[in-house]
C-alpha cells in the first residue's frame, strides 16, 4: 500500500477539516490504493506551526511554505491558505511536481487562475479543488439518477447559497471582505460552490446575467489576523474599515444543453446557516436539495402512479454513491466531515491510479470565467457569454 | 344591513370558489356591513347556465353577460371568465355604475387594462382584482411583521410560484396556452400572483432583468372549451396545436426602495403543486413562507439571543390578521376557500363603507407594465424600467 | 332532487362550521341526490336565536329545541350543543322520526351513548357523528392505500392529538373542563377523534392499558357562558373552580387483529395546535399524518427499488379520494371547512339512498366503551378488555 | 499534556467509530488536558487483527483481549464486542485498574451489570458506557434549556427509536436477533439510548408498563459471524433460524418528579432509519427533536408574544454546548462522527481530571433495572416499579 506524504500549508478551520480527513479516510475507505501521511504543517509563526503540528498529528512544522514545496519527500501539497496565497503557492508545487489540492476559490483572478492552470497541466501533476459540497452522498445521488435519465432531459436548474455569519454590521472586517486578499465576496466564496455543483449536474454554463451587491459598506476592523468564520463575535470597535467586495450575488444562466436556471448567494440571509440547496426539474421529474438537511435527497418521479405520486425523501446510506465506506445505515449522520474524507480518498486513489479527479484546476479555471461573466453582467446590466 | 346583488359572469372552478366565499363571508365575518346576495349566474350555455344557477345558489341564470350588467337591481359584477372578455365586460360594467370584481390578471394587454383603470375611475366605482394569495393570513401577518419593523429594512424578496398540472406534454390545449385568449402563460396567470405579493410585501417594482421560455410548444387539442385546472387527464389525442405563451419565466428585479430579488414561475416545476413561495431578507430577520403549508409563517428575529435564534414556525389563528373571523384555534386549517371569504370580505367592506380596496385596477395595471418590462427584457436581453 | 329541512340545535362554532357546509356542500359535489336546506337554528336566548339565524342563513330560529324536534317539516336534527343535552334531543329526535347529525363525543357516559343507539335503531333513522378528521382526504387516501394492501399487514398504529389551548392555567373554567357537562376531557374530547381514526385504519380494539392525568387542577371561573374554543384570553380573575376531568391521555392498545399501538391527548402541548397524527407501520410500507398538514400524506413503500426508497409526501388532489369535488388541483388547500363539506355529502347522500354511513351511533358507542375501559385501566394500573 | 495509551477490542462498525474519535478528538478540542494514543487492538483472527491495526490506526494487534487487559501500558479499555463478552471483559479490566469505555447496553443481565458496577467501584476506575446520542449538540441543548427552566416544569416526556434495518423478514439472523448474545432485542439495543435520554432530560424513572413483542419470529441463518448493521443484504437462505429476542418495544413511564410519558422502539418502521425523537412538553414551552434532522432542536416558548409565538428551529453551532470545538458555523454538519468526538473528549477529560462522567456503569446497571421492569410489566401486563 502507498504512503503519500502530506505538506499543509495553513493552520485554521480548513486545516482543520483537511487533517480529520487524513487521519481517517483509510478507517472508512478500506482496503485503499493510497494512504495519506500527515508530514509538514506550516504557519506563519514558530508557535503557531508548532501548535498546529500537535494538534492535527503532523510530524514537522515550519513558517515557510517553500520548506514544504522543496521537500523532496513531500508527495502532496495541501493549500488551506486565503485567496491571495494560492497561486504562488500553487505554481512552485507544480514546477516542484507536487500533487496539489487546493482550498476554493482556486484563485483572487482568472489571470493567476490561468497560471496555476498551466503550470500543473506543464507539470503533469494531479490537481484537485475542494468543492467539497458535490461530494456529499445526497448531491452524488442526485448526479446518479440524472446520469440514469431518471427525472428526462434537465431543464431548469436554481441553486442557493444563503448565509448569515456575517448579516450583522458589528462582525469584523477578515480577509473575507478585502478585495485584496479575497479576490471576491459571496461570489468567489460561496457563489462559486453553486456554480461547481451547477456544472456537475447540468453541464457547462453558456451566459448569465446578473448584479452583484454590497449592502453592509464598513465594518470594524479586527485585531490581528483571523478567519474563525461564524465565531467572529459582535462589538463595538471604534474604527471601521471599508468593504470593497460583494455581500449578495444573484443571476440567471443558460447551460449549454438548453437548460436554464438561477443562482443566488448572500451573506446577510438571518437565519440561513449554510443553506445551500438546488432544485431540478426534469422533464420526467424533479430533485431538491438542501445541504442543512444533508442526509436527505428529494426526488419526484412523474412515472409513479397518480395516486401515489410525491417528492420522496431519500435517507442516503449503503445503497447511496460511497454508502459502504460510511456508516451502515442512513441517518446515522452526514456531517461536514464525511464530505471531506470522501474528497480526500477521491483525490488520494486519483494520484494512485493516474486518473483525473475534478473538480480540478480547469475547473476552477472555467469558474472563474464564469464569475467574470457575472461581473461584467453586473457592470453593463445585460446578459454575457462566458467563454468556457 | 345592507344587501349587495351579485351578477356572476363564468361557471367554472371560479365561480365556484367565488359562490362559496359569497354564501360563507356573513356565517365568519359576523356582524359585518353589508352581505352580498347571489343574484344572476351567467353561463355560454342555457343548460349551463341554469345548472350554475342551481348548483351555486343564484336566484336567475343568462347566457348574456350584458343582461346583468344592464340590471339595475344588480350591485357588483363578478368577472370569472378567461382573461380575453375582462375588458369589454368590465368596461360595460363600469359605465353602468356597477362595482367589479374581476378575477386576475386584470387583461391580455396593457392597453385593455388602462381602458379598464380609466373606465372605473370615470365612474367612482369600487374595483377590485382577484389575486388572493396576499389575503392568506400568513402572508398577511408578513405583511404586519414588516410593517412594524421586526425584521428592519428589506434587503431582499426571492419569490416563486412553480406548478406541473401541465408538465406532461400530452396535457391538452386549454384557453391557458393560447396567447389570444390568455395574452400569457406562467407570467400572467401565475407570475402575478407572486408579482402582487411582492408590491405588497416589498413596495414597487423599479426595473427587471428576465427570460421567458416555452419548453412545451404544442399540446394535444381539446374538444370543446374547458377549464378543469388539473383535472385534464393527459391522452393520445391525434392533433396537436401550438402554445404561444410561456411555460416558464424568472426574472431579477430592483424595488424603488432599494431592495432587489428575484422571481421564478414554471408549469413545468414535477411535484410542486400550488407552489407559492416567498423569502425576505431583512436587516434584522428574516421571513419564509410557502403556500402549500399556508397555516405556516416562518420567521427569524436577529434580536433573539445566540443560543435561542431560530425560524419560528408560526401557525397563524386567532392572534393573527384575519384570525378572529376564521376558525377557534391555529391548525384547524386554512384552506384556498378562506383566502375567498377574506377577499370577499374586505371587497364588500370597501364598497359598504366607501373606502379604497387593493389589490385594484391601479395595480393590475402597474402589474401588466411590469410584465411588459420583463417581456421586453427578456426580448432585448437587457435590464428595462418598468414605468411604474 | 330532494331537498332535507335542517334544524340545526346550537349557535357556537359548530353551528359555523355545520352551516357553512349545508351551504356549499352542493358547489362542490355536483350532481348530487340531496341538498340540505338550513331550515331552523336554535339558541338559548331569542336574541341569540335570531342573530344565528341571520348570520348562519336559517329562515326560521327558536330557543326551545323540542319546536324544531316536533316540526313534521324538519328531515335532520343536528346537534351542536355541549356533550350533556346530546342524548335527551337525540332520542327524542329519533323518536320523531328525525335523522340525525350529532357532534362529538356521542355523549357523556355508555349509558347515555347506549340509549341513544337504541333509540336510533329503533327509529330506523340514519345517523352519523362528527368524526371529521377522517374524512380529511389524506386520511382517506391511508385507508384507501391500507385497504389495497399497499402497505401490507399493519403492524403498529400510533396516535396523538395534542393541542395547547388551554395549556395556560389563566384559561377559564368553560364547559369542557367540567364533568357534569362534557363527561370527560381530553379522553372524550379529542381523544376519541384518535380512536375514531384508529379503527377506521387498524379495526377494532381489543384491550387497551392507560392513564388519566389533570395537570392543571383548577382555572379562572367564567363569567357566563360560552364555548369559544382558542379564543379563551388569559387573565387574572378573583376565583376559581376546580377542574374535574382530564387534560392528558395516554395508553396502549391491542387491535383484534393483533396490530398493537399507542395513542395520547393532551391540552397541555405547548406549541401543538390541532396536532393530530398517526403513524402506521405495515410489513411492507409505513404512513404518517399529521393534520397540521393535511394537504400531505407521507407513504413509505418497502417495494420501491433500494436506491429510491424513501417517504413519499403526497399533496392530495384530484387524484385521491373525494378530490374531484374539492379543487382541481393539490395543495390549492384542504381547510378544515372541506372535511364538513365531505362529511355532509355523506350524510346527506346515505339518507337519499338508505345506506349506512360511518361514524354512526353504534360507532360512537364503542368508542364510549374503550373510554370506559381506559378510565378503569388507569384506576386499576392494569390492562382491561374493551368488551367491543 | 498527558497521553493514555487505549486498548480496543473489537474490530467491526464501532471499532471504526471510536478510532475516529481517538484521532481527530485533540483537532477539535484543543488545548486538550490529555490525549488517547491508539496502542492495541484485538480482533478474534490474527489476519482480521492484523488489517484493523493497519486500517484504524493501531500500533499492535492481538487477537486475545488478556494481552490487553494485561498490558501495564495499557490505561483505557474499549469494549466494542458484543453484549454477552462485555461483563467477563470489563471486570478484568477494572481489577486491572484500567478505565473503562464500554459500548452499550452494559451487558446482557442486570447480574451482570451489577457485577461490573461493583468492579469499577471497587477498583475506582474512570467508567463510561457509549449512549452517545445524548452528546449530540441539540440534544445538550434541550438540556441546557430545560435545566435553564426555559420551558419551566417538566409533564411529558415522549421518545421513539424507530429503525428498518431489519423490517426485512430475510435481514439475517445476526447476533443481535440471538438472546444469549444480545441479552435483548430492540429493548437492549436502541431502546435504553432513548431510556438514557429520558433520564438525562427528566430525572429518574420510578415506574413503567409495557409490552416487548416479536413480529418476525424467524430468520435466514448467517454464514460466519457479522455485525453490519444494515449492510445485511436480504437474500433466499436455505435455512432460518428462531429470533428470540423482541422486535418492538413500548412502554408509558412515570418520572419520580411527576412527569410522565411514553417510549417506544422498533425495528419495523419501515421509511424510519434512526429515528430517535423526542418531544417534551413543560409547563412553560416544548422541545421537540428528531435524530434524522440532528443539527436542529425545535424549540417552543410560550412566554413569546401570542402573535410571534412557534416552534424555533434552531441549527446547533458556536453559540451551544461543545459548538466551540467543532465547526466555525451552524449547519456545517454534525454527523456521527462528531458524537463519538464529543464522548471521546468528556471521557479522556473526566480520566484526566478525576471527576466524574455520565453515563457511567451506575447508569447503565440503572438502566437494566428499568428494563427487568419493562419486561415483568410485559409479563404481569400491568405497572411495575423499576427499584431504580
Amino acid at each position: 500500500m502507498k504512503k503519500y506524504n502530506i505538506g499543509l500549508i495553513g493552520a485554521g478551520f480548513m486545516a482543520k477539516a483537511h487533517s480529520a480527513a487524513y487521519a481517517t479516510m483509510p478507517m472508512f475507505f478500506w482496503p485503499v490504493a493510497a494512504v495519506p501521511v500527515r508530514r509538514t504543517i506550516c504557519d506563519l509563526s514558530e508557535e503557531g506551526a508548532r501548535d498546529a503540528a500537535a494538534r492535527f498529528g503532523f510530524e514537522k512544522h515550519t513558517t515557510d511554505w517553500r520548506d514544504i514545496v522543496n521537500d523532496p519527500e513531500i508527495d502532496i501539497i495541501d493549500i488551506a491558505t486565503p485567496n491571495d496565497s494560492h497561486a504562488e503557492i500553487a505554481i512552485a508545487a507544480a514546477n516542484a511536481g507536487k500533487h496539489i489540492f487546493c482550498e476554493k476559490p482556486i484563485a483572487r483572478t482568472t489571470e493567476e487562475a490561468k497560471a496555476m492552470l498551466d503550470a500543473v497541466k506543464a507539470a503533469g501533476v494531479t490537481n484537485m479543488l475542494a468543492f467539497n459540497y458535490r461530494r456529499t452522498p445526497a448531491v452524488a445521488l442526485a448526479k446518479k439518477f440524472i446520469s440514469e435519465g431518471s427525472i428526462g432531459k434537465i431543464l431548469n436548474f436554481r441553486g442557493t447559497y444563503l448565509q448569515d455569519w456575517s448579516a450583522d454590521p458589528n462582525a469584523p472586517l477578515s480577509w473575507r471582505f478585502q478585495k485584496k486578499i479575497a479576490g471576491s465576496g459571496t461570489l468567489g466564496d460561496i457563489g462559486t460552490h453553486v456554480i461547481d455543483i451547477a456544472r456537475y449536474l447540468a453541464g457547462e454554463i453558456d451566459e448569465v446575467c446578473g448584479t452583484l451587491d454590497t449592502h453592509i459598506p464598513e465594518r470594524p476592523l479586527q485585531q490581528g489576523f483571523a478567519d474563525k468564520l461564524g465565531t467572529v463575535k459582535s462589538g463595538t470597535h471604534a474604527k471601521k474599515g471599508p468593504v470593497d467586495v460583494d455581500d449578495e450575488v444573484k443571476f440567471l444562466l443558460n447551460f449549454r444543453s438548453g437548460a436554464s436556471g438561477s443562482i443566488e448567494a448572500t451573506r446577510n440571509g438571518w437565519g440561513r446557516n449554510n443553506y445551500i440547496t438546488f432544485e431540478v426539474h426534469g422533464s420526467e421529474g424533479s430533485i431538491f436539495f438542501n445541504y442543512e438537511r444533508r442526509d436527505e435527497l428529494q426526488v419526484y418521479f412523474a412515472s409513479d402512479p397518480a395516486d401515489k405520486r410525491g417528492f420522496r425523501t431519500i435517507y442516503t446510506g449503503p445503497s447511496h454513491p460511497n454508502g459502504d465506506a460510511l456508516w451502515p445505515i442512513p441517518a446515522l449522520g452526514i456531517g461536514y466531515g464525511e464530505t471531506k474524507i470522501i474528497e480526500c480518498h477521491d483525490f488520494i486513489q486519483a494520484i494512485a491510479t493516474g486518473q483525473d479527479v475534478s473538480p480540478n484546476f480547469e475547473d476552477g479555471y472555467k469558474i472563474e470565467l464564469i464569475c467574470d461573466a457575472i461581473k461584467a453582467s453586473s457592470m453593463d446590466r445585460k446578459w454575457v457569454k462566458t467563454n468556457c
